[in-house]
């Protein structure tokens, strides 16, 4: 038998942000391969299929994509429903090449399902548009993260030309990121925000400036982060430091009525 | 009554492009007001709504934009469940401020779920990945589109840094495309691949140089284009011109065989 490899989109991370076809690809696969990230509300609604997590993540050896090869054609030769399942989208930083081109040459049936990738996920969170009329008219995705043999802050060019820039799997370099952009001509006072766990209950944003990135990062608690940054961000950002000021003086207020200082976070 | 107004993402144009999140809003929808290219397949789940085409297309005076915003906090008055259903994603390219905006003022409560862009979909058709390893590590998306008061050609320069590009709404523009990036410096060799009708069944792929971009664009027959550059494009160019030049040769066969000339294409 072959049966056919479906890369899916798993979406951000809400179950109900997966597309209608990935929810009924799960539902009726036999076999998935998820990655780490994946919740296991996604993964309940594949009921009837072997679950199997290929931990790969970024930054690991290249032996661990060959066997992920391996292991989705192996499954083809004796599933009909095979699905490979990638957190966000399959085809921005979903390293999906290197499993197509493998399946192709072995002439195996191969589909894409595409999914909400984080930035907009995070966008509707924000409720701030990527594209503002008046002050956006590109944004640029991109990775700092660096590919054997590939040159560091080429990145820095295509941060610095578009309007609005989404920096994925980027916040464990904040510091270099911040002062990458810096060099290369980024206002230091450029709007950013750092988005942690976007479309998930346990979402928290930090907004600051581009010179103060490494301090807003250092905030997220070890969920997937994504780095927002430009214009289209001041006014959320002057938003958030008003309400800040706001929550901390009703607080001093209240210390001061209660007679004692108080410690909890509002 | 104050209802909640939802900015719903429909997606790239497939019904089952649709999010779990969004379909079920459809479904308890009270009233919908959908942009023009929203599909009657997406509008059907929409079962007991009231269902308003806001025709705004790019480059409409201002005003029908004050008279949507207008019709929707109207609507919040009167119905607990508000949809605006917008292609794509609502924050690119979906004049989505405007609206949310307008909401906050009026304290209406509005959210926000995001869609499949159209970018990402046709990557998915094409089976090529936006940010292949190796080639792209940035992809930029843009459009050529000016508001009023917006220098033209701004636009190339985010074009020029990133290492793949999709340009939204551009293809009516391809001539002046091709000859602003090819003056601002992109190699007129860089592979370019148009997509109408991403993720539809009448879904076509025209595959060129951008140099071409004209010509190739130009093949379309009115459904919603997007453009595609970057050198991540060229493996399924030199397959495209392979298989033009096979399909081409063997109607020259067959042809020689039946002893007539067919016109039929294959």
């Amino acid at each position: 038998m072959t049966g056919t490899v479906y890369l899916v989109g798993a979406g951000p991370g809400a179950a109900d942000l997966l597309t209608l076809r990935a929810a009924r690809l799960l539902e009726r696969a036999d076999v998935v391969f998820h990655d780490a990230l994946v919740s296991p509300e996604i993964l309940s609604l594949a009921g009837k299929a072997i679950r199997i997590e290929v931990g790969k993540r970024s930054g690991r050896l290249s032996t661990a994509q060959r066997f992920i090869n391996k292991q989705l054609a192996d499954a083809a030769g004796k599933y009909e429903t095979v699905v490979r399942l990638k957190g966000g989208d399959p085809m921005l930083f979903g390293r999906a090449h290197e499993e197509i081109s493998f399946l192709k040459r072995k002439n195996i049936p191969c589909s894409i399902v595409p999914g909400v990738t984080a930035a907009l996920a995070a966008s509707a969170e924000l409720a701030v548009s990527l594209t503002r009329r008046g002050l956006a008219r590109s944004v640029v995705f991109l990775t700092p993260r660096r590919a054997e043999g590939e040159r560091p802050n080429e990145w820095a060019r295509a941060a610095l030309a578009a309007d609005t820039a989404a920096l994925y799997m980027g916040a464990g370099e904040a510091e270099a990121i911040s002062r990458a952009l810096i060099a290369a001509g980024k206002p230091a006072s450029t709007p950013v925000v750092v988005i942690e766990n976007a479309s998930l209950a346990r979402c928290r944003r930090f907004h600051g400036a581009l010179k103060n990135l490494a301090r807003i990062a250092a905030q997220g608690s070890g969920g997937p982060m994504l780095i927002l940054l430009g214009e289209v961000y001041r006014e959320s950002a002057i938003i958030a430091a008003w309400r800040e000021t706001q929550s901390s003086s009703s607080r001093t207020a209240r210390a001061t009525r209660t007679g004692r200082a108080r410690s909890g976070s509002s």
